[in-house]
């Protein structure tokens, strides 16, 4: 079996790399672990920096995003009792959009079976070899066979625990959070229509919204947290206490999915070995506070079909040879400001008060001077691609 | 002997807390332990915001001010070897004027002996006493003679190691730093008009001059830096690495002072105790990357005058009593914004390579952002008071 592009995963970066190749007649084969049914249920991110809903829409994708999702022109920083709102429009004239990732699987996956993409499912033991000059990828495919897919170049788009990143020894850069999220998906309809993201003396908490009927919320917690310790009303006190402020209620409902997810901050360099290229969450992690995981897999994989173009048209190395200095920019802003988010909205187990009185004025100075709203607003309806 | 305001210390909180009582005709009697030669000679602090500048000429201190500081128009950050100008005027249409403390201490004193004012010079033995409602400063004066300074009010001026602070039992906010600043005054004339501050691998450095003849420079050391191990080419050649960059050039001369100072960050808590009220160092310390210490001192006590006035013009209290909580909230705004400065251009010897590219991103995005330089810009030449 030959290719031009071996994708492994297909997640939006994987996904979203085989139809911007596509459209530019590069052909491509995306193999999967999980099933189609699985990858198109699984919650993950839910917001859409604007560079993204853009960029979706330019390829024809924006059909069902624009219907369904939803637009917030701004967020609120919550905190002492005060919801403060950062007017996005006002501030930078861009919003975000959102649009639950696994419902740009969907549309991803329906688009490429329509257009007669090959996307192989439930696919095991992958291994990746000669990445030097002829790659390989075997594989055993759903039904047992096993298979070797050869290729130009190999896209390893199988997330932070994939085997792409395993294929050779990058560097490493890492920093665990001495905390956790806490999230739940509740059957509850939102209260107000964007999010809130709150520093209480208790930790964190984030109000968001996943439809007109479903509540997402999150609590920080320790990273050892035992979900059997929280059941539904502890969380409900718990979001009641963290959310208070002037004028808000807490829509409680019952709790549809309940988990735990410790914060990360991890970057691969260089992105690139060989003929292969990491993309996504194989090659970096965010912290969820500044949403950016999934709108850095998306800006990935644009460079890398931006850069492969021209390389399967006439040879031309150049983009590919730039790929992973380009993307690790944009990494390297998004790493920082979601650790400034952060760090700014979370409280360390070990802090100081000297460290929570900074954290107060941040916040007090972040929603009274225009320059730092701003900064916080084009970080987070996203930088130009 | 009684006055109505006993000022404690006659640095440029003390001296200017004076004047401005004098021009609303309350009394006031200035202690200092030190000479007054001492006091006009001691290097300190050396940029004025753009609202102390104001401030200094609406109540008459502008005239030398005038003639002899060195407006500043912007500063530049430095950092792989390359030089990245900040521009104040453009982007928060004010500027900082680089005049020395000892500068503002000698107008003080001239104007205030010429006011006939009382400082008492070389007092020794200070007590407070009868803070709650009937204070008394008991001293030591220049001829051995011991004295009772009745008052209505004393305002504590006297520095981080003064002991207005000891006398009850604020809650204290505190950071150390890892690393100290040696400073050395060289009779070499600038080779550029504005402050650079360096980031470089080796540790921060600080380019910033004093006269058209004077340079002032700073390396980043460990706090027990013995100055013995700094011999003058070895700083030369420290700042010559430190300092590179495209088109700039190190003039070197004799070195006139040398020093190490520690850096750190305080907090007392509230700033007054009945008739005590803090002000400057004596209620917090700031690290000097900020250029926030002489700016914060004279803040301070211009909300204690305005305060003041009222108070003995009609026994309105109010002003005495919200005096603590208007002071933090610029206090705390300098606390962060020099914690800031401090952490993104400093070297941590602990620094984690995380830490560092987060470092990096930062100043990347700081002197590309035109939100993130405005911030930068609106804290370094002064929010208004």
């Amino acid at each position: 079996m030959r290719t031009q592009v071996g994708i492994v995963g297909a997640g939006p970066a994987g996904l979203l790399l085989s139809h911007l190749l596509a459209r530019a007649g590069v052909d491509s084969v995306v193999l999967e672990a999980r099933s189609r049914e699985y990858v198109q249920q699984r919650v993950r991110a839910g917001v859409l920096e604007h560079p993204t809903v853009e960029l979706l829409r330019e390829v024809g994708l924006g059909e069902r995003l624009d219907r369904e999702g939803m637009p917030h022109e701004g967020v609120s920083l919550r905190f002492e009792g005060e919801d403060h709102r950062i007017d996005f429009t006002d501030l930078v004239g861009r919003g975000i959009t959102v649009y639950g990732q696994q419902e740009v699987v969907k549309d991803l996956i329906a688009r490429r079976l329509a257009d007669g993409g090959d996307l192989r499912f439930e696919v095991s033991d992958v291994t990746l070899d000669g990445l030097a000059d002829s790659p390989v990828i075997g594989f055993t495919d759903a039904d047992g066979q096993r298979q070797e897919l050869r290729c130009d170049v190999i896209a390893g788009c199988d997330g932070f625990h994939g085997i792409s990143r395993g294929s050779f020894a990058p560097e490493v850069f890492d920093r665990e959070y001495p905390y956790a999220w806490l999230g739940i998906l509740a059957k509850a309809a939102p209260t107000q229509h964007e999010l809130a993201y709150a520093n209480h003396a208790n930790g964190f908490a984030l109000y968001s919204m996943r439809s007109p009927e479903v509540t997402r919320l999150y609590l920080q917690v320790p990273p050892d947290t035992d979900l059997a310790d929280w059941p539904d009303n502890r969380i409900w006190d718990e979001l009641g206490i963290r959310l208070a402020a002037e004028g808000f209620t807490l829509n409680e409902g019952p709790v549809l999915e309940k988990g735990v997810t410790g914060m990360r901050s991890f970057v691969a360099e260089p992105m690139r070995h060989g003929r292969l290229f990491l993309a996504g969450d194989a090659a970096h992690i965010v912290p969820p506070t500044g949403a950016k995981g999934m709108n850095l897999a998306i800006a990935d994989v644009r460079v890398l079909a931006e850069a492969l173009t021209p390389y399967f048209a006439r040879g031309d190395e150049s983009g590919l040879d730039a790929y992973s200095d380009t993307c690790l920019r944009r990494v390297w802003r998004a790493e920082h400001f979601s650790w400034w988010m952060t760090s700014m909205l979370h409280n360390a187990p070990d802090g100081d008060p000297f460290t929570r009185r900074l954290q107060l004025s941040q916040l007090h100075y972040t929603v009274t001077s225009r320059a730092a709203a701003t900064s916080l607003a084009e970080n987070y309806t996203g930088l130009p691609h």
